[in-house]
């Protein structure tokens, strides 16, 4: 699918860096996207070549990508900038920002794809006036970004938010599904250990299956734990598995029960529908997390 | 005890604020104490009072108050500057910001002891240049503060890291000891919680007693969450319970193996001992830290 207009003003350049699929847009925001395209993720080569032939055809001034991971961000590093270990075939050790950044001539902002969509949630969407902001994605796998003083939040690396630690249910016999750590937040709840208690997705669950009272419980422990260590003022949620209707509300009301009063803030006691909120922009805040990128200063 | 020096030039006022004393002083930094007293927390009238008085008796240009909690520090709330909810008898729902800004009348900077602690070490100790920092003690309760972007960290309130929820070890019987939360990190943790374990104190402990594998293990918990949501350059952990002499190599070792190789960055897998350290400023950065909040723009 390729979308164009004329082009009016320079724009920039964003990248939604799947694992299965590459969106690339030129544009400006939401309101003022000028030219789009998508394509399956392939080899390094022909999928960066493919974007950079679109990006050449429309002229940008800038790229932003919001990219699978994990990702090298330390810009003192020798590999900064480089997708780093991933499990996705020949995209270990790629430098993937280098390869844009050789090609087009223009600057290049690299970061994950939660960070963006956090960026893009606080820039146009359900994060404006929120900060702290934590965005967070549940679906094949569980990620977190988020967006502090104004800034996406790194450090020693980035936000690993599905990778955190949480109490088990006693109840419940799974042993969890991450291949590093067995039972983290990830390996209980993302889409893969939905699908190994019940042998089927979680869409072909009736929304009456014990299974989502669980999944609210354990999505509920990583987001207390988020409002513990962040202390953030809004937190969205979004991913795939979140479509189940009733989960959203469960987590909430989890939420409430595991704080037990110990955080009396108005958000979490009174308005907690206003706190735990889904994506303003949906499926869309990966590639304008992207173009807002490379509408950042560094 | 009050110790006294001329003073050359104007300088500030810092309050470590806590339940047992107040340690007030007057200066600019750790190489510039101009006079410090210590008292202890009686009634609210009192105690403020008294530091009212050696304030005064000094002259200062702005107050900073490193304060136990929990606190209100939202600027728009009709009760900023408060203590909220305190078990600390008399304590709850006290303005102590506005008694100093209003006896004083000079600006007025309150914060939590644990986040101006983390103030104090990004400023002149271990924090120098680690951006974001996060600091932690842990004694009869266990508290988390954090320098993100060279700001301190707020949001909905402020952080509590002590709440968070870890897994407990299957072997461990002790229903935990936290009122609001009963097995929360403050929980299982916390001096109170290896005192209940044992029937003494943490101090009165052989070396090998197992309850230290178990809170090495529980603290290591504990700090990976913190970096799978903060993503800290450095984490600096004081407070009475480390004084165990070998308990900080034990939550290093613990750290790495919970992370389990997914945190590849050389400060968690070479330079751990560089990554997770002990405070520079020991027990001075609860007053240190009151100084460098009366220092802040804001």
């Amino acid at each position: 699918m390729i979308r164009s207009s004329a082009v009016a003003a320079p724009c920039v350049g964003g990248i939604e860096a799947g694992g299965a699929k590459f969106v690339c847009a030129v544009g400006t925001g939401p309101h003022d996207i000028r030219a789009e395209t998508c394509f399956p993720t392939t080899s390094p080569d022909e999928t960066v070549g493919r974007a950079v032939d679109f990006f050449r055809a429309h002229g940008v001034t800038a790229v932003g990508i919001a990219s699978f991971g994990p990702l090298d961000l330390d810009a003192s590093s020798p590999t900064a900038g480089f997708i780093t270990d991933t499990p996705k075939p020949g995209w270990s050790r790629v430098d993937i920002a280098g390869a844009f950044r050789r090609a087009l001539a223009v600057r290049v902002v690299l970061d994950t794809d939660v960070n963006g969509a956090a960026l893009a949630e606080s820039r146009w969407g359900a994060g404006v006036a929120r900060d702290p902001l934590v965005y967070f994605t549940i679906g094949t796998g569980i990620g977190g970004g988020a967006i502090v003083g104004g800034r996406r939040l790194h450090g020693l690396i980035h936000p690993e938010m599905g990778h955190m630690r949480i109490p088990r249910d006693p109840a419940d016999a799974f042993a969890g599904a991450c291949p590093f750590h067995g039972d983290c937040l990830e390996g209980l709840a993302a889409g893969p250990a939905i699908r190994a208690r019940r042998g089927l997705p979680g869409e072909a669950l009736a929304v009456d299956d014990p299974v989502w009272a669980l999944e609210a419980r354990y999505l509920a422990l990583g987001l207390v734990n988020v409002v513990t260590v962040l202390s953030p003022r809004r937190i969205v949620v979004g991913g795939g598995v979140m479509r189940q209707p009733s989960l959203l509300g469960r987590v909430r009301e989890q939420v409430q029960a595991i704080l037990a009063g110990y955080v009396r803030a108005p958000a979490v006691v009174d308005t907690i529908e206003e706190f735990i909120v889904p994506p303003a922009l949906g499926e869309r805040a990966g590639v304008l997390g992207a173009l807002a990128l490379a509408q950042e200063r560094e």
